[in-house]
């Protein structure tokens, strides 16, 4: 069976809807340079934020330096109608990316790369504002029942926003969790018997049918071009499984859906 | 073969004594009450202090306010005498812990129990102070010269200050690891291949040789007692194993040493 990543995001959408009626909100992206891709993830955010109903504001600079950012930063964090900031990565290698993602106030900080939030989510702490993909793939195993406690689970990656972000997260629901990275000796072995595979290595044909048990659930976090299709890190040749999150249509259409349910918790931090 | 836990504390002392002898150094440490083990543990850190020729000072309060503990804790942060502060457990259950040891300046925080210490441990920060039974494992572990990388490391519990901090540190020194814990299903089926098993379940016999491979590298955290007897979570039974921390005169020898490790690393920070 394959997780519906749209399916979830129209479900969860419902909801948030309901909520955001009732509220005023607003939302910020910083965008710096003009990245072609950044431009068309920017309009997705815009989109959403047009159809919750929630103010939406670009601030679009050619180019600028850490200091003036973190100026930019500062009075977005006194700015009362403002709840949610976003820095749209990438940004030019000359700025100082640890400066200004700890610029943002924790409680605005929507993609959850402040240290205050990563530490939340190692600490199990409710306020957490919880990184994107991380949040989404929770609410797809959630929207699913998984019954996550007791499950074992094998992460692959060990990106801070990802691999280490649900590591905590799983964790803390009592999954038993294992990281594989690039240094792993042999990762068949720890994938094979695990209940839950969830890569995130970025390279096509990555995790193939030997790797993995019959009735895997499997959450592909890859989005890789294979002759120039969009793929994710899981071979089109594995067919045995219990779930699959497919790409494309699984974790990434729930990736812009976790910045309006973070934008909803940060509203209730900051009143 | 045996670690020997006494060992590497005395080798790692005769560094550490030469580095202490350049400089001039403060450690206090706050007992609120008169636990028995804590005056043990207390009587402990003055007696390394003195051989290592660091001021100790002991503040012992019979009791105290959450409020007027931080008070005692702003005083020892701005003292320029004082590079190490430690709050003694256990501590009367009215007191918050969670405000007093973040109350500790983070640099000055040589248990490493505030929560900039585990941020940074998470992160892989080299200014971390690493809470003292995690690096005094790490020390054994590196003074016998145990090859990391790539190794399957199975750890059994996730205390933040134990399964937790060696979650990290070993993950940011490459080793596959993954965490069992009470709702974990099938715990030998994650420590009967791996490379190597850190327990710190606290239950005597919890490890019997049944659930290990022949060679494989036992770290026992456990401190238990067995008809009058201090034991570890490794069962006696256990004959077959490349290497075993023994208990007692292994772990447990190297979390007071750890103090001043932390400590020196402290005086440095605190420049």
């Amino acid at each position: 069976m394959l997780f519906d990543g749209k399916l979830v995001r129209e479900e969860c959408l419902k909801e948030l809807s309901k909520k955001f009626k009732k509220i005023k909100c607003g939302l910020a992206v910083i965008q710096v340079g003009d990245d072609f891709a950044s431009n068309r993830y920017i309009s997705q955010k815009e989109k959403l934020a047009n159809e919750l109903g929630v103010a939406f504001q670009l601030i679009k600079l050619e180019k600028t330096t850490t200091k003036e950012l973190c100026k930019i930063i500062d009075e977005l964090n006194e700015n009362k109608e403002i709840q949610g900031i976003i820095v749209q990565l990438p940004i030019p290698k000359d700025l100082d990316y640890e400066v200004i993602r700890n610029r943002i106030a924790p409680n605005k900080d929507i993609d959850g790369v402040n240290d205050v939030n990563i530490l939340r989510v190692f600490n199990n702490d409710k306020d957490a504002l919880v990184p994107c993909t991380a949040l989404g793939i929770m609410k797809i195993l959630d929207y699913y029942k998984i019954p996550l406690e007791g499950m074992d689970v094998t992460i692959i990656g060990r990106s801070i926003h990802i691999g280490k972000a649900l590591f905590s997260l799983l964790l803390h629901r009592n999954c038993t969790v294992t990281i594989c990275h690039s240094k792993t000796k042999d990762i068949k072995k720890h994938t094979k018997n695990a209940d839950m595979v969830i890569s995130s290595v970025g390279k096509a044909n990555f995790i193939t049918q030997d790797m993995v048990s019959d009735d895997v659930i499997l959450v592909d976090v890859g989005f890789n071009f294979l002759d120039g299709k969009i793929c994710g890190d899981v071979s089109k040749e594995v067919e045995k499984y219990k779930y699959l999150t497919p790409v494309p249509g699984g974790v990434g259409q729930m990736t812009v859906y976790s910045i309006y349910e973070n934008l909803l918790k940060a509203y209730k931090l900051n009143k």
